[in-house]
């Protein structure tokens, strides 16, 4: 049986992945008088008087929703939030075993920005912390925009902010293999979505001497006049020497590829066309721009993809457990010193066993979500001192 | 220690009630490849083509979203959604507990009906129902209605039929005992919110004689003009004689009380006054209208409360977990023959051991809830026949 099958069976066997299990024993009256009427009035009251509490007596602390219009879901596009829905709980099944997180899958029908800002803001007093997942650029960058500034609590958009942290702790130690400097490394994003301009973003607040973006039309340049702001913004720090032409053309004298486009995108002649040890990083979901084996027998060094049946699984499941930990213990919103820090942590987890096949820590390496977490929280407390 | 500081305790110590659990394993990459990329894609394409898979290949069947205002919470009004979490999660668990289904509880900060039916309209695809809680009347009544015609997900609001449905219950139980019939006997409902303007219609609906619904203003009746469209209704059916007056007067040769207002509202004096073999259900939380011991001694010869910690708990957890784990089979709304014969099964349970006492079940006993389901079920499949 191929695997689509299997997973279609393994969804239909237990009925989705996801179900609500209660903390406390319910066996006998005095166990409903405490975690209900009238015992429980006494847990509102305290609340009432000071909101704060409700982090001590309700389990909002550690409870995140997931929050999705189905815009933007894995390489599917917009496929709507019901059908969203076994990625939002495979999401949730991963913060909770990796990350100890309760998360809540949300879906909201609608694309437009005001209405999914609006109901996230109605909704989101109950919860510790909001994951924005798979939500279309370019309306998610004012999203997260406007619910970080408009909430008191985190707000993570994972498919940026999580997949660019993941693509910087790969490429810190590609380059490491390849003995490359960041420096005056040159690397072509292919994408210029909310993963493609978050990567573009991180890379360059890390130091990435030269980076070319492109969309579906090419290279990212000056010459173009079909731009959104995000795309123009991006012109401040990437492609500085107004290159313009096809992703082919891009692809010339490059050091490292990331692809956060769609499968099938790249092919051998454009590896070739790569510097000496070609970082090939093909992440769209679920077909990569170049399948592994083409890739290397291309001449690719190193390559990666956001898949777990393939070495190097560049994924934000490496991220988002461990930043949400820590998020969730700082009350606090994710800046760049911690996106950096903890790609660099991500990073050095591997130092023992580093090599081609593998750049990044296997998502079972159990611990490294507590290093993330930690390193978040240590940050925010240093932040305040 | 008293039962406010043990249950504050309990809930400290959990850090509230209610956490998320994976229904499948995640152990190793080929788990990571199921539940999540690239496997999970297919199950989205297929619920893309066909929504209705969703109830198949998601947890959406089998969950429910747990929505207040918290603008009528238990007896404590208008404490807002934060502070009526502890009892959202509490609701959480006794679904799962009592009918073994998932409840997300979703609180909206803000008190206007458009807002909080927009909000639970973006969100509710990816629910398998709505139970609607804690919401302040007349407001619950337009809510109720317009999500139940622009829905089509079961939409139940416990603090209406809940109630109403076990206020039934303990009713035809307790008539029994003394001997009465419901077509002469007389009832004064103190309250009219949600609870107490659905106990009225429910009654009306199983027959009962004679209907007095009070109000913090006395009896409501013709010579009113302060009565908004629902207690206006309330007319077309209740107080047919057109008294007045205080709920004392009302209380003058009544059969039954049925209290769903604010604690101690009841005296001796008032029970004095009731006919033979007075019933009185003092339901109001978490303080009843009078407490038991009192209205026994004032000559009550059966007395319920909703409390867990005295006998006869005439609590919705009674109700809903069976009703929706029916619902949620059915695929339908819930209809007058469904609640009375609801609350016919659920008398009925009690028929070997029926006492003073004991005119309804206690929650522990777990047969019950499917009784309740399938009492919904065959009467949802009767009418598609």
């Amino acid at each position: 049986m191929d695997l689509k099958q299997k997973s279609i069976n393994l969804h239909k066997k237990h009925k989705g992945k996801i179900s609500i299990q209660s903390k406390i024993s319910l066996k006998n009256k005095d166990d409903l008088s405490l975690a209900y009427t009238p015992g429980v009035a006494e847990v509102c009251k305290v609340i009432e008087k000071n909101s704060q509490q409700a982090y001590d007596l309700t389990s909002m602390k550690n409870t995140v929703a997931v929050v999705t219009d189905g815009s933007a879901v894995l390489g599917l596009g917009n496929i709507g939030g019901l059908a969203s829905l076994p990625v939002m709980e495979g999401k949730a099944i991963l913060f909770k075993e990796f990350g100890g997180v309760d998360a809540i899958p949300i879906t909201i029908n609608s694309l437009e920005v005001e209405k999914i800002v609006e109901t996230i803001k109605l909704i989101a007093p109950t919860f510790g912390g909001i994951n924005l997942e798979d939500i279309a650029a370019p309306r998610c960058f004012e999203i997260e925009e406007r619910l970080r500034n408009e909430l008191d609590i985190p707000v993570f958009h994972d498919d940026q902010d999580g997949t660019a942290i993941v693509v910087l702790a790969g490429l810190i130690n590609a380059l490491k293999l390849v003995g490359k400097n960041k420096d005056n490394t040159k690397i072509v994003i292919n994408g210029s979505g909310a993963a493609g301009i978050a990567i573009a973003r991180l890379l360059r607040d890390y130091g990435v001497g030269n980076i070319i973006v492109c969309d579906s039309k090419g290279i990212i340049s000056k010459e173009r006049d079909d731009l959104n702001q995000y795309k123009k913004e991006l012109l401040n720090y990437t492609n500085l020497d107004n290159s313009s032409g096809t992703l082919e053309e891009a692809m010339d004298n490059t050091d490292v590829f990331v692809g956060v486009s769609v499968g099938g995108v790249l092919n051998f002649n454009m590896i070739k066309k790569m510097k000496k040890d070609p970082i090939v990083f093909a992440m769209a979901n679920p077909i990569p721009e170049i399948m592994p084996n083409d890739a290397l027998s291309a001449g690719a060094r190193i390559v990666a993809t956001g898949r777990s049946d393939f070495p190097n699984q560049l994924n934000n499941v490496l991220v988002f457990p461990g930043v949400f930990k820590g998020l969730l213990k700082a009350r606090c919103q994710i800046n760049n010193q911690m996106k950096i820090s903890v790609a660099q942590v991500i990073a050095d987890f591997v130092e023992k066993d580093l090599s081609e096949e593998k750049i990044i820590p296997s998502p079972f390496e159990y611990e490294l979500y507590d290093v993330v977490a930690e390193t978040i929280y240590k940050l925010s407390t240093s932040k305040n001192d």
